[in-house]
């Protein structure tokens, strides 16, 4: 139950370890097709989504650096863990960073960019970069009203992190004209960690033509050009692909809605258990990430529970990370996560919180409250 | 018979169908723990041998672009595609490249590399890249002489492309004092695409302290940082990572001079039936790589012999790069390939050189100069 690596059903699992073909082959060029149509599916888009042999960061990286030259004005966004990465990132490359913060676990205040895009008279802001569900809080931030100052501003590339968000929420990419959208195999994909995935719209291509950032292995034009072919500039990490082609086709007969749906419920189903168990929830629900639940439990310390669980139950949770070390657990129930997982993983934590002598719940009250969200669910 | 993807152990291959554990468990830090130790024996060094989720261009560009800044002097050998793919990457962040070609199919000249070193009292020069087995052609570039030469020029760094030279033949990094060497999961390591691995010295260490090129998910310090605490600074590929501690096991398990003396036998064994078959071999045989024999079928269309082993006998080689396109097909014999393997490689060859009309040569030949070799090997 951790928000990635996340869970990967069998069928990917023994995909996996099948022989790994040459990659310059006829049958690989027919499964990276396949493939590519499924992610342009996922997308929603007509965009190209290419593959690249890296963790989300490299994606993230790749999808910041091809558009931008040395010393460009961007906002960033950062109201956790990877929103300030982005923010490292950009300025290892020299750009020219306004960070736009928020508290962890309180989203980002799309008036502060409208601020900023709206006095930007200069057209200077090159472009603008949101974590659309920080994975180190589960605060999903408001991509949709933040990009639509950024479309305001009729200039600026909107730059997303989606690596948590696509695949569990609506990140409708052309009809809200994202320009360049990432994410990762390990999360929602339902596939391991080790490929990366970037979509990138007419409007950043062409802000590539110019970009001068140095790149060779994250220049994405070279994963263009190759993708045009139904192949790749570098040796991909063969065994991956053909898990994701399976994962990719499950997702597909799923249908969007129905995912989205999916991870909806479990989230409620999951809040409603920890408020039933009286343990205060990091994220207020109005912008909580169906991708994970970040739980604050005070009086216990979180990694006591995380290795109760661990030896107990042999059940995974994650912690927090920096300042929120020890302070939060996070439960993730994004990916190839069913209902039962949710209602063993509160039972679980029952047990876990009554054995650390934490008393202010009634025994069975958190399955109780998840039950009744997904009972409800299924009868609507 | 590719030289990469290379084949995979059955044992590998279901470590890899594993579920995925969590990249920041105590388990996971073992694994860690372990891989590294076996990789630092691999490499015969003490230095630090670091693991990127990239491909091995990845690899490469990190092993270069994290020592050294725009506009350094460095000298690049480039006699085939990978080493004009070093002089790209590093023409890509405004290095000051000298390119030291040789004509694809003949080795890197060392006393080239000497005169420049040699004139160079200024010191300018900082860095020297090889690759060392060049896997476009199947040229082992004498990597002893040419470092030799750098040693003498003092100050600058040998960075080396052992993608297909680690774990084939003797790479003794602390002996030779090698600074930057780069391979990859695909190959000796019998691993599937996914990992790449740089071994760097501390005199490589030192220039990193002042090297300005831009880099984040390339940054080696933040992979040694992560290294000392048996961790990661991004997502690992976690399944590759836990099939790569079954094959080096088995590595270890082998020994080093059993290795090498295994790609030895096999290079031996193919050369000589590739003779016995009075087919012309791209590379002579005192600057052949052990571990692929690109061969050139003149009368017939090299990429016609591909599909007819490939169709008839499943059997996949690959095919010659750029201008070498159709007119070689290359052997890979390095990585988990047995005597019986070459001897099912050169059988069906001989049967697809029959079947496409080449009479030049006694049926059976081949086989039999193959034999020849591996039997005297073991005698012996």
């Amino acid at each position: 139950m951790m928000p990635g690596p996340t869970p990967v059903p069998e069928a990917a699992l023994l995909a996996l370890a099948k022989h790994p073909i040459g990659h310059r082959t006829k049958q690989f060029s027919e499964i990276l097709a396949e493939v590519t149509a499924n992610l342009k599916w996922l997308h929603q888009t007509e965009n190209d989504v290419l593959m690249l042999n890296v963790s989300g960061t490299g994606a993230v990286e790749a999808g910041i650096i091809n558009f931008l030259s040395s010393g460009d004005r961007i906002l960033v966004g950062a109201n956790g863990k990877f929103g300030q990465r982005w923010v490292e990132v950009s300025q290892a490359y020299g750009l020219n960073v306004e960070t736009i913060t928020a508290e962890w676990g309180k989203p980002l205040d799309p008036s502060v960019f409208a601020q900023q895009l709206q006095a930007d008279t200069q057209k200077q802001i090159k472009a603008v970069v949101i974590t659309h569900s920080e994975t180190s809080t589960g605060v999903l931030n408001d991509l949709e009203t933040i990009n639509r100052h950024v479309k305001e501003h009729g200039t600026a590339l909107i730059i997303v992190d989606a690596i948590t968000s696509l695949g569990v929420v609506n990140v409708p990419v052309d009809t809200w004209g994202l320009d360049v959208v990432v994410s990762s195999s390990q999360k929602a994909y339902m596939t391991p960690p080790g490929i990366g995935f970037v979509c990138v719209s007419a409007k950043a291509w062409e802000a590539y033509q110019t970009a001068k950032l140095p790149k060779y292995y994250l220049d994405l034009g070279q994963y263009r050009q190759a993708a045009a072919k139904d192949t790749t500039p570098f040796s991909p990490p063969v065994n991956l692909v053909v898990a994701l082609q399976v994962t990719l086709r499950m997702l597909k007969e799923e249908g969007l809605e129905a995912i989205f749906t999916r991870h909806e419920r479990l989230k409620n189903a999951t809040r409603a258990a920890i408020k039933g168990l009286n343990l205060p929830l990091l994220v207020e629900d109005s912008f909580a990430s169906p991708a994970l639940t970040a739980v604050v439990p005070q009086t216990i310390e979180a990694d006591k529970i995380r290795s109760f669980l661990k030896q107990r139950f042999d059940l995974e949770l994650a912690g927090g990370q920096d300042h929120l070390k020890n302070k939060i657990f996070r439960i993730g129930h994004l990916g190839f996560v069913s209902d039962r997982d949710i209602l063993s993983c509160i039972a679980s934590l029952e047990v876990a919180l009554a054995e650390l002598g934490y008393t202010n719940f009634i025994p069975g009250a958190g399955v109780a409250a998840a039950s009744k969200v997904l009972s409800t669910a299924v009868d609507s």
